[in-house]
């Protein structure tokens, strides 16, 4: 395989960036997340395709940390967008779609009655957060450490985040233990769809942590609160617990809703749809129509083009290929998590140096993969995508087998 | 003038949202909010007039709550997006145009070393208050009504949100006092760059007061946050306090800055660039390249087609007439703020009933305004567009009159 070469024209970028961005880039698309060499700056991108500033060609296995469920410029979604953008996209109020979305949410979410949308996951969990505590005039959120970071994290810098508290993804007694630490005063639990915690093997969810959650929170008068910004669309096309029968009274969607626009989505019951109305749920660029449209096209896509099929065929393809090669060159190698959503470590990597040397060889080898964060499938991923990556693995497996 | 008669579309598609949406429509743009009859959703917008689903005409006095800074659809606005959208919008990393777009900020705005972004103006807002924690080591926030609210309002529904203290707009003896109330610990003053709290009369900012509140937050140790949300480039093409030679260690800009693109800026100086860096900031849509490239092309259309003189003009020929004719009319009516974001109250009317029955006189007449939220002008606004709207104040004067 031909390998990437020098990164001229992105260091020259990164130059002039770390003058007036603190840092260069901040954030989990800042390069020195990734690996030595990373590019930092994209030029551009097509289906599962990207290239850099240096004109690389990557295979997109992150789809931007989650949006791109679909691949970029995907036609029938970038249609519904222009039809809207050919209207109105930011006015003085919400167009149709908004009622669209809305109905679209409801008949695909079995727990949703009602829906309201955002810009960031953290405004949907922000305000989750808000029902529960309004809705049962309690305080304490119990969380796992994998759910997206509520904004009351703006105490940061002088204590720990107040009336918060943490239990364990799968571990019902940690639950327990939470609601007797705080004994009548839990507002609600959020908990993640699945266990993802940054640079650790993920885990599958346990019904019966499922269903034991759902049991606790209504003894206890708890909102049960599913986290699916990461999840959402990637393993069922309605609500991830929907499998084991568990329905929350509160879901957080974003990321993949709406192919990369902006927007996040707040499902609930009926009951706290009263609350919902008694809190502040309010931003400038939130009734934006361009979003809304974009994320019906999104939705209709996936279930007219089999879409969900399609990710789990290939992901299967890929962990099945990625567990052989290992094993194939002696390193012991972990792939956990839904095969749509996989992550790759190094057994007892703890430092994670393998597995960032692994994704460096993957990288310069045209596949984009994280060595901290899950990656995700899109729908724009072809069999022949899946070879070309399954290629680039063995090589780069053989590199780290050699270089071990 | 002929005056818009029946909603029938609007009806029934409110009679849809009530299901799906709490309250049909929640926020800011929530029809509830305006006068009886006012329209719920906006079918199309072009410049500076919108039209709603049922085919009624308005001229836009809102400009969106403030995002459309040059009307919608600008065509230099919207050829910078469609050239940025073709490569790339939601990457794995940012676009170059982000790096452009923070040069153009620390080039345009004089306080300004660096910039960050973000989506809402909240996400700058609670940014800036981990900020000024993290680099003061203390804890609390003084803070202007008419700021933005921060987001650790998420213990709203069991009490105040803590280690946040008032202080008053243009009153440095409050500001004293909030320093006194917290002696030793307070982390930064989060002020608006002039006064607006809604339903109220506006208030220009005194000089002595941005001198002033400088001055005490250099004795205090507290860091100076101006809340740029609502002014920025309607006030002037740089930071609104540079006219009085007040630089703010940070400031939190979004709405007009991407001409209704969604981004948010925080602006900061040399001296918080580090501690910028050890915050968390970071979002799923933060890097998107589309309404970088917007901002830039909106604040550069500003800057070279006069934008600002142009918008103080008209909104100079339209305070000057309404204070006229009301006058004409009878009525006691206060105009109040920079004329580039004026708001119009009658004077006394605490309940705003005189005011929402103008703010309504003028929907029938086809002039969208607010009667409790200041208005904005913007580059769009034609001489002959506040000529129509002149005519349609002066009916609404006479039948408020009338109604008396």
């Amino acid at each position: 395989m031909t390998l990437h070469g020098h990164r001229s024209v992105d260091d020259a970028l990164r130059a002039r960036a770390i003058e007036v961005i603190p840092g260069g880039v901040y954030g989990h698309t800042s390069a020195s997340r990734l690996w030595a060499g990373a590019p930092q700056f994209i030029k551009s991108a097509r289906g599962s395709r990207f290239w850099d500033l240096d004109g690389h060609e990557y295979i997109d296995l992150m789809c931007s940390w989650g949006p791109m469920l679909h691949g970029h410029h995907h036609r029938k979604v970038d249609d519904a967008v222009d039809r809207q953008a050919a209207l109105v996209n930011c006015g003085n109020g919400p167009a149709e779609v908004i009622v669209e979305l809305a109905e679209l949410f409801v008949e695909t979410v079995e727990h949703a009655n009602w829906a309201m949308f955002a810009k960031n996951g953290s405004d949907a969990i922000n305000a989750a957060i808000k029902l529960a505590r309004v809705s049962t005039g309690k305080r304490f959120i119990l969380t796992d450490e994998g759910t997206s970071p509520p904004s009351d994290s703006v105490s940061q810098g002088t204590r720990p985040s107040e009336n918060r508290d943490y239990i364990v993804f799968n571990d019902l007694a940690s639950v327990e233990a939470g609601f007797k630490r705080h004994a009548g005063d839990v507002a609600g639990v959020i908990v993640s769809a699945f266990g993802h915690k940054p640079g650790e093997d993920q885990e599958l969810t346990n019904p019966a942590f499922a269903q034991g959650l759902r049991q606790m929170c209504d003894i206890h008068g708890a909102t049960l609160i599913l986290d699916e910004i990461r999840s959402g669309f990637r393993l069922t096309s309605g609500g991830s617990w929907e499998e084991f029968a568990v329905a929350p009274d509160l879901s957080a969607w974003s990321k993949a809703i709406a192919n990369g626009y902006p927007i996040s989505a707040l499902l609930g019951t009926d009951a706290l749809r009263d609350a919902a109305l008694s809190i502040e749920f309010d931003g400038s660029f939130w009734m934006s129509a361009v979003p809304m449209a974009a994320a019906i096209a999104t939705i209709n896509v996936l279930k007219s083009e089999d879409g969900l099929n399609r990710m789990y065929t290939r992901g299967a393809q890929l962990v099945h290929a990625l567990r052989t090669q290992a094993r194939k060159h002696g390193l012991d190698v972990r792939v956990t998590g839904p095969v749509t959503m996989p992550y790759l470590k190094f057994a007892g990597d703890d430092k994670l140096a393998l597995t960032s040397q692994w994704a460096a060889q993957m990288g310069i080898r045209g596949v984009f993969v994280h060595p901290r964060h899950n990656w995700f499938l899109s729908t724009a991923h072809t069999a022949d995508d899946i070879n070309r990556v399954q290629e680039a693995s063995d090589e780069a497996f053989a590199a780290v087998a050699e270089q071990m």
